[in-house]
């Protein structure tokens, strides 16, 4: 059974995703819709791109991933079919696609041109739906668009590293539901500049020299649990999609507050990482 | 395999909808539960009709929809199930069909009567979910309830029309996702009182005289991109359900603000069409 | 098909959900995902526990229940999977199992002890995601764990109960989606203690002499609907898990609040029923 997954700015409470998933069934009684995320900020193209890099990989081989975020059709903002990693993905072409696209290069990239068959206000129901149950069917990319061999790129995916190789400067690009901070910084592009070497990372006049593995590893299990401290300390862990966060042990932003409301950081934010000129011991992280 | 639709005002923290599709199971393993909201506002009987009147109808002949809002009965608010366009509703009788039923006719209105057989202290879980079940396994509407031949209005779903056609009145019924103001006014009704004439909507001091056939038909693409500055513009559409709507260019309300918070405009203001006395030319919207 | 249940405070915008999904559909193409809640507060266990403990019966026998709170391991906070009233549940060995089992004793607890197979950053995924899948084919406990006989216990589940049976004290654990709070006093419970005695129940400085059978048992529908004013009193009834609440009829906390901001009470403050001396008359309440 094909698996079609919906990543929208759509929100809970309005028609928008009840309709879509009503026009899937419609076309295609056998399919398995599973929703990603619909509380993408309104026309937040780079909260869409983090949120669909961290959860397509997890699906099977074959997925279709439709991403309603800012998908009204004009001269500038086009419809596309993308398939990678054996997944495909469909869109707008308005760089929602540059985030994965810069890890792993597009099998196929198509300009989606069906739209003289629909009358369309409502792309995702009426254009993006067909794309997808005509995927899931077994249909190719060529029957419902024209080879393009570029995408449309966004701004700060990545980040900045000085020439001398010194210091990297990222930049916040999402917060989570724990109000951890997460940057543009991935574990693997941290590996290959730090090479070993002792570092510093700075946000606002915050300072961190160590990354956790997990979250728990900055309490102290010799203290007894009573007398612990722990709950609202600050710590710089990789996140499971690899991303490097500052974060806040046991947060909660509507209560006690979390790393975004408590340390002043929000998108678009500098994050920076200072390496010393001399090397450290291997894997000193 | 059958389709049970959820719309409810439960939101999305408590066990009452996880427990309401864990009693369908429980009845009928083979069945397709579809959410289309949970975040009706409480006890807000026009937001759930406006819901579920735009969701229904992409969804497959057949389908049932469950809505559990105000849905205590009582002395004065008894539960139905509703045949319509080849649709099931099962909801209480407190004005939430009233909105479809305008457009439609109903073919069948049943007071459900199996509540001597069940005892109810949570009536979608205990009596919605026997009836959805009961249909979705083809039983008729006949062996749960009695047939009745009118149902309960609610007021101002349709919108006030001037003796001499020279204005509607219509009000805000919904504000989406996006801070757009939904109002009562429908497209073809628009169109049958406007007769090609020229018009100025008025919503507090605000004026429009034109309607958009989408939202980015206001951006000047001649203009460079990084010199535009329609993020933020107003404008007026028939949505994709064909409701008249004041909307604010790729706007949100957690951030910029929408329609509704920029414009002072909430549920139940007024917005009315002033008609020109002569004619203008045909298609002008 | 085997049915798996996901309660979590993943929130409903980042991806964990999704790829938390999507990992069990790589591993079990047949399988049905329900999600109970994905809004627990951040870390909160008695939250979780109340939602599971009201969500899980309504699901058929043989539901496998995965509980995603404070689920990262560490030297104390191990993973388990429990056996119970036919069902299974995954999670941390954190409380959130106390409130069900104090009600249902265990068939079976395991401790899981697969994780020298996982490396783990995010251990639903990686952990829950693998037992429940185990469990789904028709795996048993004794494969991913080793058999424990108690669960980590959590506080103020249980009322407390004056020597001389003359109060009960109990405690606020949720407030729901209406604003109306929900305390750990359970009808028969309750019961047990008053034996027909006449009680005041006492929160703040509100008394309360009767507890309702339902919401609309406070109309009094001689009067006409137009001149009531029944929306906005307060009254206590036992909810449909059978917990004493105390509840604004017709309520709305975005709106004009309800009981949890209009009476002042959240979570941790106290409930106390007096009894009186004499016994009153059977089934008084």
């Amino acid at each position: 059974m094909a698996i079609i997954t919906l990543t929208t700015d759509f929100g809970e409470k309005d028609h928008f995703t009840g309709a879509t998933k009503g026009a899937i069934y419609s076309e295609l009684p056998d399919v398995n819709i599973v929703d990603i995320s619909h509380n993408v900020s309104p026309f937040s193209i780079p909260e869409a791109a983090y949120i669909i890099q961290n959860a397509y990989s997890s699906f099977p081989k074959g997925t279709i991933h439709i991403i309603g975020i800012d998908s009204e059709i004009n001269a500038e903002n086009k419809h596309i079919a993308v398939k990678l990693d054996d997944h495909y993905f469909i869109c707008a072409n308005n760089g929602i696609m540059s985030m994965i696209c810069s890890d792993i290069a597009p099998e196929k990239i198509v300009e989606i041109n069906i739209h003289d068959r629909l009358q369309s206000s409502f792309p995702v129901l009426d254009v993006f739906v067909k794309v997808a149950c005509h995927i899931a069917r077994g249909g190719t990319l060529e029957v419902i668009g024209k080879t393009i061999n570029s995408i449309k790129p966004i701004k700060n995916i990545e980040p900045f590293v000085k020439d001398d190789k010194t210091q990297i400067i990222g930049s916040i690009i999402y917060i989570d539901n724990y109000g951890n901070v997460i940057t543009n910084i991935k574990r693997s592009f941290f590996e290959s500049i730090q090479k070993g070497r002792t570092f510093e990372i700075s946000a606002r006049n915050y300072k961190f020299k160590k990354i956790h593995q997990k979250y728990s590893d900055i309490v102290n299990f010799d203290i007894p649990a009573e007398k612990r401290q722990d709950e609202g300390r600050k710590l710089v862990v990789f996140n499971s999609g690899g991303f490097l966060e500052i974060s806040v042990f046991k947060s909660n932003p509507s209560t006690v507050g979390g790393a975004s409301s408590l340390l002043g950081l929000g998108i678009m934010d500098a994050v920076s990482i200072n390496f010393s000129a001399e090397s450290a011991l291997p894997n000193a992280i």
